[in-house]
């Protein structure tokens, strides 16, 4: 059986660049950096004011001046204002920028002003106080922002600052998510008895979501011409299918015919793992990819953590994400010789670890029980018994 | 000098219910459940089939009966199919409804099928395997989705399951974020040598938008008269006023008068920490709240996350969130009385613990650096040496 590691590498194995798009820097939020943002000007573009007060010419200080003429007043804003003798200062405010025969800032705070006189209460004067000089966070040209990262607020800072009112994002796949099954009714509708509502693909559609991608949603009924009809116009439309059951053993289940019929290769089916083993992957030889989860919510939910959001990553050239580890807060057995993917609850403690407690539902794809976790801890099949204190790789959702 | 923890008293001490709204559900993801969302019946409703194989009486192989004549085939969504003797199966798929009648399911695998009998392969049987029973998960009525906690896409899942096609949610404030000063030009202008571009104000958008608020912006000038009628209008409009900058000691700072015409009370001014130090707040006797941070966005930034996102879960509803704690990873010096809110890069390491290295700026409020960080370590102000594994609550962006 395929291992998780084989599993993760053969998805690996199928990035592709899907391209970039040009978009208005205020709808980037989320979406990934496609060009190297740099420096239009040096950063700050100017020798700024940090103070409201007045600027002076630091020589005025070495001579003994302690009182200054107001020549002007200058708002931030306003061109600089040069002054022509010691004796004088420029009243200044933050934001400011200075003239090149000013050269330190004095605040309020440390002066008593009167008829248009400034006279210094005592304050030590350093050449060069209260002056965040020209080009000393970047210099003109410089990268302030190197391409393929998430565009965050503290990007999205770096766009405005440069003057970057547009770009370039790695554009997204495009995503089907496709539910099936006669017995699955729509969510405003009331079930019979031997119905349910679908409920996997709008889980699997926010998940997405809260990765910047708007993946659509399409249901496939019991129907083998339908289900062939509708499984090669997806290939044909999208990059990449996501099934949530519906690949089994099961006579009604025509998706497994359908695939074939469409030229779909497995590349692998089924994965030493709980839950999902029953995990199906494959590619179209247009180069489309099909994910295909077993039914079981849960699953669904961890193989998209753990299989298909890495993928989205790495094909969108974002590095692998750091691994994140926590301390297994009490004892646990799983005997299977399977990947268990356990539910837990993260708390991070006044020591500065990661703790990890199991929330166990009753294994049936419980979904009450998984909006209580926030991770699932990845235990090695190899083992029976899981200890206390123990430290083991987890995937936080 | 207001502390940290006096500024969050005072700043919690205003929270407000802002009522609820109806969404349609999909569109509830990242928004704050209002009401507690209960099961409109037993999950699973009926005895569910979790395997694809055939349904039998498990009296049958208490008798010793191997063989079973396939009455009929339930597909997954069809009504249950009774069988009359204990020798008769339902060959049924994944999904099902049991009827009364069969009690235990026998997957494929272990079965061989052949004009219209059904062998058992020597597998164990036990009585109700492979089913999931009725009302196991929860029963009618029960509460499934407490309100009062954020919508996640296990949450979109147990409102789909349910059938809660619309769903109430927490309204959110009207926040307005305001810019000001002359020295402010647009993001696609190419501003002069002593002008710079409008950024801190989308950043503050942006950190907002990833809590799901949407919040408006507007840019007020150098003009009193102005600075106060747009002052008074938002405060009509809105519940939380944002400022960055513009509440100084400057000639051309209106908007402390501005605000002091409106009546709005000062509730805190300064605070004992850096950045953020000048952090103004205050309240209108309308109820309209005003968070004035200081210019530098370094400083804006983590008011933002220290001070207001706290509020704005508070006032949700939301439990507070849980504390984050890391280990600093090198000594660090920070003489002055003041908190500092360190910038951290943070690193969960292979022993379980989580560890923070500071990355230092200039000091100026230089946004590339904070791209480059994931968080704030919070240091106490009554010390200057802080040593390499001690532990520090943080504070995720």
């Amino acid at each position: 059986m395929t291992t998780v590691e084989q599993a993760e590498q053969i998805i690996l194995a199928q990035i592709k660049d899907y391209g970039t798009e040009a978009l208005a820097f205020e709808q980037a939020l989320g979406r990934v950096l496609a060009e190297d943002i740099k420096a239009d000007r040096n950063l700050p573009p100017f020798n700024r004011v940090t103070m409201d007060g007045i600027a002076i010419d630091f020589d005025a200080i070495v001579k003994g001046i302690r009182t200054f003429k107001i020549k002007a007043t200058q708002a931030a804003g306003d061109q600089p204002v040069d002054i022509d003798a010691n004796e004088e200062c420029v009243e200044i405010m933050t934001g400011a920028a200075l003239s090149p025969t000013v050269n330190a800032v004095i605040r309020y705070e440390d002066l008593e002003i009167n008829n248009g006189l400034a006279k210094l209460l005592a304050p030590e004067v350093k050449h060069g106080q209260n002056i965040h000089f020209k080009g000393t966070d970047k210099r003109s040209g410089d990268i302030v922002a190197p391409s393929n990262q998430v565009i965050s607020p503290a990007v999205i800072s770096l766009l405005a600052s440069v003057g970057k009112a547009n770009v370039l994002v790695k554009k997204m796949p495009r995503v089907m998510i496709i539910s099936s099954g006669d017995e699955l009714v729509e969510v405003a509708a009331t079930p019979s008895d031997y119905q349910i509502r679908k409920s996997n693909n709008y889980t699997v559609k926010a998940a997405l979501k809260l990765h910047g991608l708007d993946a659509d949603m399409m249901h496939i009924p019991d129907d083998p011409d339908v289900t062939r009809k509708q499984i090669e116009t997806c290939l044909q439309n999208y990059d990449v299918i996501l099934l949530s059951g519906g690949i089994s053993m099961g006579k009604f289940d025509y998706i497994p015919q359908a695939l074939q019929d469409a030229q779909v290769t497995r590349l692998f089916h089924k994965v030493q793992q709980r839950p999902g083993k029953p995990f199906w992957f494959g590619k179209h030889d247009n180069g489309a990819l099909v994910f295909a989860f077993p039914g079981n919510p849960v699953a669904t939910f961890m193989c998209l953590h753990r299989y298909v959001l890495p993928w989205l990553d790495a094909t969108l050239s974002l590095p692998p994400k750091e691994h994140v580890y926590a301390l297994l807060d009490r004892d646990f057995t799983f005997a299977p010789p399977l990947k268990y993917f356990l539910q837990i609850k993260l708390k991070s403690t006044p020591m500065g670890t990661l703790a990890a407690q199991p929330v166990e539902g009753n294994g049936s794809g419980d979904f009450a029980n998984l909006a209580d976790t926030d991770a699932f801890m990845e235990l090695p099949p190899d083992r029976d018994e899981f200890k206390k204190g123990e430290v083991f790789r987890v995937w936080k959702f």
